[in-house]
């Protein structure tokens, strides 16, 4: 299978989004918390549809965000997900194939259709994201493929993984192909309600050692710590003895290991348009250095700028030339 | 049907645009003329699709983007065009109807799937479009609700319907109904190279008064009176005794009829994204303007800033509140 090594493979929901602008007023009308990302079913998919704004279509989910941003840096990458055979499902497929990305996790020919996340930007640049998983609910052990993974430098988990149960067992399974063949496996923890939900199985996957590198918000520190103190959050992460990347919106971005502590700042922007994919994408940026052996402030500093670009237009991809940023600003 | 009153009708092909970021070497290597719209068939549009990059889906179809537009700015409307049952012909109903656009022609069950336009992006923000047409094939005489026509003060035709055998009687039928009801009838030539395959049917509708006002950039228009020369042409659409209206990008555009000629400028935009939709959203803020009696000056003002929104973003859909800008601009 995996005759070629890769750099970087992601698993994650395969989601397609469907972005529509819409004021706190839509919001509270729909009972929808802003700001995070709720898992909705069917009907409710197709209801919230019918009340919404019309929707741009965009490849979205957040590790194959990630991984489609580093293979925009250049980062040879893979990715592992369930779409259906449909429409939505092919434009998926079709995305991460068109920068690149090694895609070969088999499509379901039945069950339920292509994950949709419905995306409701508010003018304020916040997302607010509603997910149907659909065929994600359907990635198995099945679908690791143990050649890819042990083939690959770093293997990046998503913690949305764990919504979708068998989706759980995916991950920890890639977890120990990629320990076994010496590799780095990443987390991220994905979104602050995924943490409440899954807390103490994400703090066991730091302790065990299940991951090595682990990206968050602050926000979702602050709910893996259960405190509101983001110095005290961080002190704990410290004192784990992982690498943690911590991202601050326009604070910039945090590098914590036991050694140090980086603070390593934003990328200037002229408009806020719409926030979504921002840590994604500062994940792509980070593992894009990592892959290339650059030191973490490089490597926060590609973050920031990846994030930089994604949060000026809508959608969770990048639609500029990273790359060619990235080494305008002397990081590649 | 149509109890209600209308401000504006469109008639086009339902179509949706699938946006990629392309470089000038990818459209010579897969022979596109550059900045026009070509058909092409169903193997043709996987092939291309198979070559091109990332896309971004949204609603597209030129009346329909400017009818879209024309809501956007207030004006009660509605839509005439042919999806078929697919994801892709749901996504583009329910664009139309969540921007509160009355659409109610009848979706193939059977047939080609819904239209899709290929469309590429180059650095300079030239789109160049590549359209199968499938489902809008099927747009026939039959979907021509004539009490909603009636009931429509102004009804906007596109050029582009001449590609569909069976949508040309469609237009034409159109065209008489809404004369028998002293409505108005606007075109839009649509594109150079639809002026090419047409010119003397084009030629013919102006000439017969089967169109009140038509819409031109200074390519169609040049394409229309086979000069090279914009003075000429323009003296040429002056003698037809018709409402014209003109755009010349960056150079603003001109309202032309046989009493007076008009120039008024372009909105300045910050930068240049994607210049998809610029004349139908030129159109959508000229018509917005004069279904509420505004001059002629207001009325290409209102044109200029709806497709200077449009022109900043990928798509041919507004992102902004078209609206709150006018007021903002004091031209509502």
């Amino acid at each position: 299978m995996a005759a070629q090594e890769f750099d970087l493979i992601g698993i994650g929901n395969a989601i397609v989004d469907v972005i529509a602008r819409a004021d706190d007023d839509f919001l509270a009308r729909e009972k929808i918390a802003k700001g995070g990302m709720s898992l909705i079913d069917e009907a409710r998919t197709l209801s919230l549809y019918e009340a919404m704004g019309p929707g741009t279509i965009v490849s979205g989910g957040s590790a194959a965000n990630t991984i489609v941003g580093a293979a925009t840096l250049g980062v040879k990458a893979a990715f592992i997900g369930k779409v259906k055979t449909d429409e939505v499902g092919h434009a998926f497929t079709h995305d991460l194939r068109a920068t690149g990305v090694h895609f070969s996790t088999p499509a379901a020919h039945n069950g339920p259709s292509t994950a949709r996340c419905m995306i409701l930007v508010t003018p304020d640049g916040e997302r607010t994201m509603n997910t149907y998983l659909g065929a994600c609910q359907n990635l198995s052990e099945a679908d690791v493929d143990a050649a890819l993974i042990s083939a690959s430098k770093v293997t990046y988990l998503e913690g949305y993984l764990w919504d979708p149960p068998a989706a759980k067992k995916a991950f920890v399974k890639a977890a120990d192909i990629a320990h076994n063949a010496n590799r780095v496996v990443a987390l991220t923890l994905s979104d602050a309600f995924c943490v409440g939900r899954y807390r103490d199985e994400f703090l066991d996957l730091i302790r065990k050692k299940t991951v090595d590198i682990v990206f968050a918000n602050e926000h979702e520190l602050k709910a893996l710590y259960e405190t509101s103190d983001f110095e005290a959050a961080a002190d704990a992460l410290r004192n784990e003895n992982i690498l943690g990347v911590v991202t601050r919106s326009a604070e910039g971005s945090m590098v914590i290991t036991r050694e140090e502590t980086l603070a390593v700042p934003a990328f200037p922007i002229a408009k806020l348009v719409d926030t979504t994919g921002a840590g994604d994408l500062f994940a792509a940026g980070f593992l894009a250095g990592l892959t290339r052996d650059k030191d973490y402030h490089t490597c926060a500093r590609l973050g920031a700028l990846a994030a930089a670009e994604v949060i000026q237009h809508y959608g969770a991809r990048p639609e500029a030339d990273l790359l060619a940023m990235a080494r305008e600003n002397g990081l590649l």
